[in-house]
Order: C-alpha cells, then structure tokens, then sequence
C-alpha cells in the first residue's frame, strides 16, 4: 500500500472528523501526538485529543462539516485554514481556524488550531439559549 | 531581476514588519489588499495596511519581532506559524499567530491572521499598566 502524502493524511484526519468517527481519528495520530488548542492549551496522546474531540463532535453537535478553504505544505508540515461547523441545538456554530501539522510516518504527531476563543464561546452559548 | 517566490515575499514582508519599514510593506502588497485580523476584522489596500500596522507597530511597541517557526507553499498560497512580539513599557508582548497569504504577481493580496483576541488584549493592558 502506497503511504500518504502529509497532506493526504491531514486531509484523511479531518474527514473522520466530519464523520465523527473518532476510532479512525486515533488511528491518524501517533501515540504522542501533541494536540493544541491554541487559546485553551495542549492535550496529548490518542486519549487525548479523543476527550477533546468528543466535547465538541459526539456530545454537543448533531452535526459537524468541517471544510478546508485552502490547504499547503512543504515536506512533513502542512498548514490549512478551514472552518469547523457544529450543529447545536439548530443553530451552526461556525469557527474560522488556521492549523498547524506535523506528519510523521503517516501520521499526525503535532496538530495546532488557531482561533479566537471568544468568538467561539459566544456563538455556543447562544445556540444552547 | 529574477521574481520572489511567493514565500521569499511573505517573508519579506514580515522582515519590513520587524524593521518597522511601512513603505517596504505597503510596496509588497497589492492595491486591492485584503488584510485580515480575523477576530477583528477586515481593511482594504495598502492604506488599511498601513493603518493597523500603526496601532501595532510604530505607535505602542518600543522593539518588535516577529519570528516564524514554519513556513508552507502550494502555488500562490502560503501559510505560516509565528510568534509576534511587541516590547511595550519594558514588556515583552507575545501573540501567536497562524497566517494565511495569497501572492499575486509578486505582492501579497490576502494577509490573514488567525489568533486570540482576548490574549493579546489582556497581555497589552498589563504591559500598559
């Protein structure tokens, strides 16, 4: 089997994210992956980033597209800007991000997310009423 | 003379930042410049550049510097992580930032920052005091 590029990787990771299959995002990182959360702060390990992800994908949102505007890389990092949209409660919550990854030996060992806090926080707690 | 590639102008363009040189940032973007600090919103040509560099560099920092730690490129698109850092009042001011640019013809024509707003704001009024 050929191994995936570094982007064809950080492209399979967000895509289990959108399906919310977290056993295959596991799958995508090393064991110790260092996810970071930029404004909130780092988790590290499958663990982990599967505490962090289920807060925001399999609990609060019935349902999440998360879309890549543009993506680039050069060797084993590859950077995207997207947005994350979740579901709640009938309202999309919509989180502009900018992303940092490392890839190494097909999977990610480093995933940064950039994003203003705030924004995000006031946007939840109006969809949760 | 031979063209930059669109990551010799990003990082050109953050080096004229760090040596608060406003003329060399405002030459390498276009006329139609979207810069982007995204928890605050957009300006629009060089003289939307030059103004909110203003606040940031010229007006408040004694010393700046700007540090890139990685660097992607795929065609016209770059992104980059980095740490901004203004030396206000004896304190040095840190914001991290991802960054998403597009080059047109050898000048950037979108400049977008992702970051915390709320961290830098607090960060800045204690360095005012």
């Amino acid at each position: 089997m050929t191994q995936l590029t570094p982007g064809q990787v950080v492209a399979a990771l967000v895509d289990a994210c959108s399906r919310k299959d977290l056993d295959a995002v596991c799958a995508l990182v090393t064991d110790d992956v260092v996810y970071d959360n930029v404004p909130v702060g780092a988790v590290h390990g499958p663990d982990g980033v599967r505490t962090v992800l289920s807060g925001g994908i399999t609990d609060a949102a019935t349902a999440i597209e998360w879309t890549v505007s543009v993506q680039t890389e050069s060797g084993p990092d590859v950077m995207h800007e997207r947005v994350d949209a979740f579901l709640v409660n009938g309202t999309w919550v919509r989180i502009p991000i900018a992303a940092r990854f490392t890839v190494r030996d097909g999977k990610v060992s480093l995933w940064r997310d950039y994003f203003d806090l705030q924004s995000y926080l006031e946007q939840k707690r109006a969809a949760l009423g």
